[in-house]
Order: C-alpha cells, then structure tokens, then sequence
C-alpha cells in the first residue's frame, strides 16, 4: 500500500545481510539497507513476526529505532512490531495494539494494549497480526495522501475483502483452535530462546 | 496462507534468475528454482503483476505451465496471473477471473470472463485483483485442509478485514479514478512493450 503513495521512496532495512527469511517456509525478502545506512524517514514501519521476540533485546536495534524515530511524521509498526517499538521506549504510556496472542505483552513495556485492528495514539500507529497490515497501509495514505489516492491505491489492489470463512478474530473461534495457536506459538517461541 | 498448510512444501519458480522484483517498488522476493527444476506440482499457483503482458507470449513458459498443469490436483492463478494460464491454453471455454482492469482479455485465449473474486472451473480456481489472492489462499485451505486447519490459518494471521475505505471494487468508485488507473496501466503497457 505505501509503496504505491505518489513519490514514496521505500527502503528495506534489517540489521544485516541482504535477505529476510519470513516466518513463513522459503518466503525470503530482499533488503535495501543496514541500520547504519539509514538515518532519518518520514515514516517508519516496523512489522511482525517470531524474531521480534529475539530482537526485543537487541540495544542496537532499539537505539537506531528511538534514532529513526526523532525524523519521522508517523512511526508505524504491523503485528508483533510494536513490541520491538514498546521496548524501544517508544510506546511508554500510550494505547497500543498487537498479534492477539501477545497483546498482553505490551504492559511489560508500559504500553497500554487496546484489543482493535488499528490504534492511533499521537504520532504512534500499530495494527494487529500480520493481515491487519494492509488496513493500516490504506490508512496512512487515506491520512497521507488523501482519499483519491487511497482509494485509488484500494481498486489497484481490489481490496474488497470476502473471507470465505469468519475465524479472522479470536472471539470467533472455538477455544480449541486459539489453544492450539497459543501452544503453537509458544513452542517457537521456546525453540528461538534455546537456539540463542 | 498455503504455505501454512500442514505438510506444504512450497517452491518459488520463475523463468530465471534467483530474485524477482516485483511492479511495487524495490520488493524482491526470493526465487528457488528455475523452471526446468521443477516438474510437478500438487498445487500451482500463477502469480499476476505486469510482467504476465509479456510471459503472455513467452513460448517455454506457457508449455512449462501445461506441463505442470498435467500433475496437478488444482491449477490457480492470481490477478492477471490467469491470463498466463489462459494463454497456456488451460481455460479455453472454462469460466475464469482477473484483475477487473484486465478481466476482458480472458475472451482473447478462449475463456469466460466472470466478474467474480473467486472463480471455480473444475480443478481451475481464479482470483480477481491482487489482495484476492488471501480469500483464494483461504478457500483452497479450507478445500484441501478441512475447515479447522483454515480457521487456523486464518485467526493466526488475524485475517478479519476492515477496510477504512469501501473503494476496493470498481462499481464503488467514481469513473475518475476507475479512468485514471486504466489509462497508468495502458501506460505501463505501452512501455514495457516498447522496452522489447
């Protein structure tokens, strides 16, 4: 969504290398830029996933977080990213959401975790697990760019959402299936930490 | 979403090349096989994007498509990705869909054009727009997988839509910006053309 706001320049920043491996298997991403060679941006988004809970202790990120962070107009982040924004300092008493399953986490951080799609507090725009991203994206160029160019962006993309099924909230789901997500998630989460 | 699948092997496949740009500025994804590595598929899916304008005509990818299409359970496309499998010639008098810009030149390779987002011809699934592609991903989930395996899926991305805007199809937009996109995609064609 933000790649397509008029004369957007995107940058692909990660602390090293040149690809990302996603969560998800094979799916690998390529990468602009290392933290040292980004010093400032109008918008920074930080997204989501299992290494958020590594990167959560790494001062470097954090501290080039909080350094980005003085440039931007919005600092934005997708799923799990707003832990990494929360322990950057960056969320200390403002409303907050999250992933569902670990939305709670944000009080470790003293961020205040509100159970919605998208929250806005000040300057400061987080969006829920993963698809909740392209929500957040149509958003910030609704607020950007205005509401020709987002809803020009939204047909370019046919946004027109029609879930074949409606398991896409917790509350709509049997407890069965959340269990066996949090159990899941858990267990990953337990392999990252032996693994370091 | 289909990566998610219990027991997916997922495979990225291009014509050459270990990294695909894509039409949205600087997203490179990851490719692991060219097209002669890989000889059969339980699923294939064809992505869109502008560059199926030119494969349209792209001899050894069509043939390598069929080839494929001949091992699968379900063939599916996305976006202008089934104007590829149109032109294979897998969709001759089959119902199909696509991007809505470009839904019309299905009739050119022989298929029936349904303004639909998910169509369904036999083992052929088709998605409309770009984002269709998540409703399709979650449809064959629940086809394949059964329904709790794609709740799964779906509550472990938060897969629960809400738009800000209603602009995702074109019958709720004003002719402007429905004309203006038209006329950048022309634009866009008429370049890579040229660039031949």
């Amino acid at each position: 969504m933000l790649a397509r706001l008029p004369g957007a320049e995107v940058t692909f920043v990660a602390p090293g290398g040149s690809t990302i491996v996603t969560g998800d298997a094979r799916l690998r991403l390529g990468v602009d830029a290392t933290l040292d060679q980004v010093t400032s941006a109008d918008l920074l988004l930080v997204p989501g996933g299992l290494a958020t809970r590594r990167l959560i202790a790494d001062r470097r990120l954090l501290e080039w977080l909080r350094a980005i962070d003085r440039t931007t107009t919005v600092t934005a982040s997708v799923c799990t990213g707003s832990l990494l924004l929360a322990a950057a300092g960056l969320l200390e008493g403002r409303r907050a959401t999250c992933h569902w399953a670990r939305l709670s986490r944000l009080t470790e951080f003293g961020a205040v975790p509100v159970a919605e799609r998208l929250v806005r507090d000040g300057k400061y725009a987080t969006a829920a697990g993963v698809s909740a991203g392209i929500d957040l994206g149509l958003a910030l160029a609704l607020e950007l760019a205005g509401r020709e160019v987002a809803e020009s962006i939204q047909l370019a993309i046919e946004y027109d959402p029609a879930p074949p099924l409606s398991a896409g909230h917790p509350a709509r789901v049997s407890p069965a299936i959340r269990d066996a997500i949090l159990q899941r998630l858990q267990r990953q989460e337990d392999a990252l930490a032996a693994d370091r």
